[in-house]
């Protein structure tokens, strides 16, 4: 056989065994004549995409052998599972993660039964697949997640097979632009093939149906240079495929020399369904939309279905492809690469095996120096900026930090001081902080942030996305998407821990007065905490040194998605370092300065997490202790949210003994918190002293106001807070109703004051524990 | 003056305007020098969109004018509102549905001081903003807006002004490819304005620096006919723009009668900040990045900087553009088109004004024949087709029906019937239902089905969007803006309702068992009750009877969010149409055939609310009552999630004396619920009985697996429901410990069954109720 036979014989090897996991139980060698019992009940499984990336990872194998090229394949077309699948076993990296699914006879019939079936694996690639980096479960991430892994991998190529339903998505759309964002001297490739097979689930598609000089156009217009693979017959397509590598390989090398600007990348046009059946009771399949899932069904009752099957899977000739024992045969096995660089067993995709330790510096040489608690202001991400921009300095090639054009407005800004933005677009000499190969990613796409940072941290790397609080709802699905991969990586035993995923939420809600009410929304908590305890984790530091333990302590961390919420405005600065750091490590814990329980038992409970909800908890802390010296009223804060739930329910939860002894059994309990209030219900209704427990937080009230105002729209200010003690504490509310009028008739000057004046919160610079 | 000095000064009134907004408290005319108390305490806007997006809509004027043009404006740039707010009081409508900001020196002194100030209206265009259907906030949505509000609108333009900024995101890099969606003779034409000022925040933009020739195929590959309008000089930029619009309008008339098949659209490069501060303290603005908010920042501690201001504002020749009461002058206002063909006014911005009710055929016409509960079975969204085919055939111009590519694998097909897909790009012989002008809109693209959508219904038209339920988290952040939009909408007098937004959530969590892991998610339903009670519903039909009456209802219905989850597999019917409808009606209620309870007080309620949690309950409640027939159960089934909340949360929530005659103060209440279990304890936390209710849900347990063993993971299966009622019910855990260990027994044997087999859910074909 001659190379492109071998290559053939591995392409008709894969799509063997494609149909085989979409189909059989048993006879997975059809050593005998097909039987409705070899034949799964419930058929299910995506064929139609399959054939194209079998034939792009067969003919990828070539270079990485011809070039020893280290290469990662990323199948982005959905419900691809049956490809990726089959070329782990056929390269023998299945079996070696799963022993049990050999590279022989019984192993075949195991690989087959298993797909899409209970207790077996999804029908797409998945964390469960070797070499894949990629879920084909919801699209349009693929290109996002090549660039991804490329970043920092100058000798890294990543073959990114793109579908054209895919391609419609907004995500994807736009991920094309990422070439603009790569340094061709310390990033590697990404080579894009945009699979036409011409449609979706039952409708044509765009880009297969638009001509195909608008087509090029379309990619010459995103910055590459396109070569276009078409037809049906395979020995052809073989021929073109094999020299169109050739001058896309010969291409990259010549961007990464310098002597190109374009990055190369393939239109493959080919059948959908190519080589399966042509026609199905008269009707066209191969080539239609009607390939999509499983061509040929009722398999079981119709003996004529049956036979076709039968037929259409000997014509991959299976007898000389496989030897008695069922082991792929030598002509097959020799165009699969070597070791680490066969494709499904690279270690980028299981970046874990990768992964060092970021070097960090010490948290605590950033401290804001506190002499007294609440008596002076520091910004918290202008602080961090330094740490992140020390964490870029000491760790040039592993860290990055991403975000939509937020990084200098979320006062993050220090790490300009030793990095730029990455931008290999056109420079002007006005330009500022612009370079190839800067360690901050900025894009006006939350998705393409969201996305590389995935990429990234999935082939071993560092990185930190910060984002406007609103809108990192436009990634929610790829936080849950992603969330989901941790929490079913974590149950396989060969994937290797990774980096968290963190992102750092600043100007939030409580922040957006000046930008109205479609800036306001905490919502994303709610979207998080429904995912998997064992990978969220949410974080409200209230200051700057809560906030610089908590960002170490994210940064160290493994498989989680860590949220932190923190302002960018000057907040009052709580706790020395000291104490910042024990109370991070508590996660919660009474501010005693503030209280007045002298450690006895409460009459009232002030509970507070995030930074705006705590400084309005310590003003009605200290209005309670200028009008009612005698009420003992304790402040808790919260900086781990998880804390709140029981430990069955999160391993953060705290027992129920040590909640009890914080927030009482039966004491009224005012929680200000900075997300929606129903939250903090929702974790901890199974508390004792639930019943007393009366939060305020956000409740979708807001406009174009003042801070102050945004505050008072929605109940969490100072003066309600004590209008809550009064109500809430039994005795007080005879007793105080002359306060309680007093605070109403405050809270409506000060309203009027800030809204007149078009100025921020009051401040008040004479808190009675100052004294 | 000729039409261009005209136009230039209307542009110069609208520059003024603008500035104005951003910085003055007072002085409005300039009739006297400026002091620092004539300006606002705290500078809020954003000047560097607002140059270009007032030259559009400058030169737009002429054309609609010239050529009696139906036209609207969307500003898609970010906090373009200084523009838009300009526009529309140079136009007078500002001053109609605002009165006291009159179009007089009193009136643009309101209008200046109201600007992104306490109390006043938001730094971008928003439901507020006379002639808007696009808030200016997230980014990313104009282009799928415009497109959505040209479709059946034949005679109408959607001038759509396009920031660099948000054409960096996912959406809008996808909503380019609308085009092929759209037919020339029924719908309008879009023509997009590519403003590229060259920055976003703080970072040059990717389309402003590739070279001009690629950004041209980028267009043509999208199927555009591009025209390049640049320059800094506003003389010369006036000519350019004004022979390419006449020449652009030709264009679109070539397309509308087929004489050509490419849109025209315009690349706008003019300098960010244009006719601004050129430099400030020896950096340059106009042009840059700098001069994105406000350029000249202390202007009431800098007395240079006033100055500057000064200087900056008078460049405009204010006295040449206002009279001296301040309303413009005669030239600028010959500008202005007459009545409602001012985009400011145009009805197509305040939709509701142009919306007619739908035509429904009688929803009962559909209903399932059902002779006994919970004997036969229906698909209910096939049996929903029917009554959309209708709706459709009805209403041939003010409905469609949107998805990305699964109307058909929802069911749905009964549509095809009556009408197509909508497509404009290349037919081939083998395609089915596809043509121009079709009704259905089918992209696998979540971002552009909802902008259409959106854009469809705030300009007075009707529409459906159905979606796998885990993937509308894509759709997560433009859902929360809408219910925004809504929320502000309908505080806002001169705003007429819309139409509702109805979701169809089918091939729901429960039924992705085969697709896996991650193709299940029910938390849509959380981030749509974080929105507004005035503006959200949510819906869990359980059959296909109650289906039919909760659409009938939300197609009915206007200024909502309506969500309803359905599945498409076949369920049980558990309704006759009457008793649907009454039960629909009352959002909740018992059922009472499958009870025990005798119309006494039960010992248990078994609740549950969506169809795969019902079928379970009933399954238990069969158990019971073979196992324990002395056992009072009240089986409760719930349609309107919103009934369970307080009625002060909801107007739909039921009083607290209602909610008690049905799930008892007292008595165990054991809730099967769709989706995640906390959000059934955030609804009903206040609740009296609250201890006693324990909510089985999504837990976010999933593999590829069987349906059964979906509910199994999660504890939503009828033994372990029955379980749950031994362990719950005071007495019956000692009495019934045989029982117990006996359904879990069954239970295991139930999943080795289903996951062996890879079957269904077992049938009761014999439930005790039946005889």
């Amino acid at each position: 056989m001659d190379e492109l036979e071998r290559i053939d014989a591995y392409w008709r090897a894969a799509n063997y065994l494609s149909a085989g996991q979409i189909y059989l139980l048993d006879n997975p060698l059809l050593t005998e004549p097909l039987r409705p019992e070899h034949v799964k009940p419930r058929l299910l499984g995506h064929w139609g995409t399959t054939p194209g990336l079998n034939f792009c990872f067969a003919h990828l194998n070539r270079i990485i052998r011809e070039r020893d090229q280290d290469m990662i394949y990323i199948a982005g077309p959905g419900h691809g599972g049956p490809a990726t699948v089959a070329h782990s076993w056929l390269e023998g990296s299945y079996s070696q993660v799963y022993p049990h699914v050999s590279q022989d006879a019984a192993g075949m019939r195991r690989l087959f039964r298993q797909f899409s079936f209970p207790g077996g694996i999804p029908s797409h690639a998945a964390p469960e697949t070797p070499g894949s980096i990629h879920e084909g479960g919801e699209l349009g991430y693929s290109l996002a997640h090549a660039y991804g892994a490329a970043f920092d991998n100058p000798g890294l190529v990543v073959a990114c097979i793109i579908g054209d339903g895919e391609a419609e998505t907004g995500p994807l759309a736009t991920s094309w632009h990422a070439n603009k964002f790569v340094d061709p001297r310390r990033d590697g490739a990404v080579l894009p093939i945009l699979h036409l097979n011409g449609y979706k689930i039952a409708n044509p598609t765009v880009l297969a149906r638009i001509p195909e000089a608008e087509l090029i156009k379309l990619m010459e217009g995103y910055g590459y240079r396109p070569h276009v693979v078409a037809g049906h017959d395979p020995a052809t397509v073989h021929h073109l495929m094999a020299e169109t590598l050739d001058t896309v390989f010969t291409q990259i090398d010549e961007v990464k020399s310098g002597s190109s600007d374009h990055w190369p990348m393939i239109i493959l046009r080919t059948p959908k369904g190519w080589t399966g059946p042509a026609t199905v009771g008269g009707l066209p399949v191969e080539g239609t939309w009607r390939s999509h899932q499983v061509p040929l069904a009722h398999v079981h009752d119709d003996p004529e279905a049956l036979a076709e099957l039968e037929r259409w899977m000997r014509s991959y000739r299976p007898e000389e492809l496989f030897d008695d024992t069922g082991r792929p045969v030598p002509d097959v096995r020799a165009t699969v690469p070597a070791g680490r660089r066969r494709m499904s067993d690279s270690p980028h995709a299981n970046g874990g095996e990768l992964l060092k330790p970021l070097v960090l510096p010490d948290y605590r040489d950033y401290a804001a120096k506190v002499e007294a608690p609440a008596t002076t202001t520091t910004e918290p991400t202008r602080v961090l900026g330094a740490l992140l921009r020390d964490v870029i300095a000491e760790n040039p090639d592993t860290f990055r930090l991403l975000g939509p054009d937020e990084v200098a407005s979320n006062r993050l800004g220090a790490v300009f001081e030793v990095t730029s933005r990455a931008w290999n677009a056109e420079r002007l000499p006005t330009d500022e902080n612009l370079a190839p190969g800067g360690r901050v990613m900025e894009v006006l796409s939350e998705h393409l942030c969201q996305g590389w940072l995935e990429g990234y941290l999935l082939t071993g790397r560092h990185g930190l996305f910060t984002s406007y609080e609103a809108f990192i709802h436009i990634v929610d699905s790829m936080f849950n998407q992603h969330a989901k991969w941790l929490e079913s990586a974590r149950k396989i035993p060969w994937r290797r821990p990774v980096a968290s995923l963190n992102y750092l939420l600043s100007s939030h809600v409580w922040r957006q007065d000046h930008n109205g009410f479609s800036h306001q929304d905490p919502g994303f908590l709610d979207v998080v905490v429904n995912k998997k305890a064992t990978v969220t984790r949410v974080y409200l530091p209230p200051d700057t040194n809560t906030l610089l333990s908590t960002a170490d302590h994210c940064l160290r961390s493994r498989d989680y998605v860590n949220v932190i919420v923190a302002g960018k405005q000057p907040v009052l600065d709580l706790m020395t370092m000291d104490q910042a750091q024990a109370h991070c490590a508590r996660g919660l814990g009474i501010l005693p300065w503030a209280s007045t329980d002298e450690g006895a038992e409460p009459d009232v409970v002030l509970a507070c997490a995030g930074d705006i909800p705590t400084l309005e908890t310590l003003a009605a802390a200290d209005l309670l202790r200028r009008h009612l010296p005698d009420l003992r009223v304790r402040v808790v804060n919260i900086v781990d949210l998880m804390r709140l739930q029981p430990p069955s329910e999160h391993p953060h939860g705290m027992p129920d003994v040590a909640y009890d002894a914080l927030f009482t059994t039966d004491k009224p309990v005012i929680f200000n918190f900075h997300g929606y209030p129903w939250l903090i219900h929702r974790l901890t209704y199974r508390r004792n002293g639930h019943d007393n427990l009366h939060v305020r937080g956000y409740k979708e009230e807001g406009t174009t106001t003042t801070p102050f105002d945004m505050a008072m729209l929605n109940d969490i200010d100072r003066f309600h807070l004590v209008m809550d003690v009064i109500d809430r504490v039994p005795g007080l509310g005879e007793r105080c109703a002359h306060l309680r009028q007093h605070m109403a008739d405050e809270r409506m000057r000060a309203r009027a004051h800030t809204r007149e004046h078009g100025e921020d919160l009051p401040e008040i610079s004479d808190w009675t524990w100052r004294h």
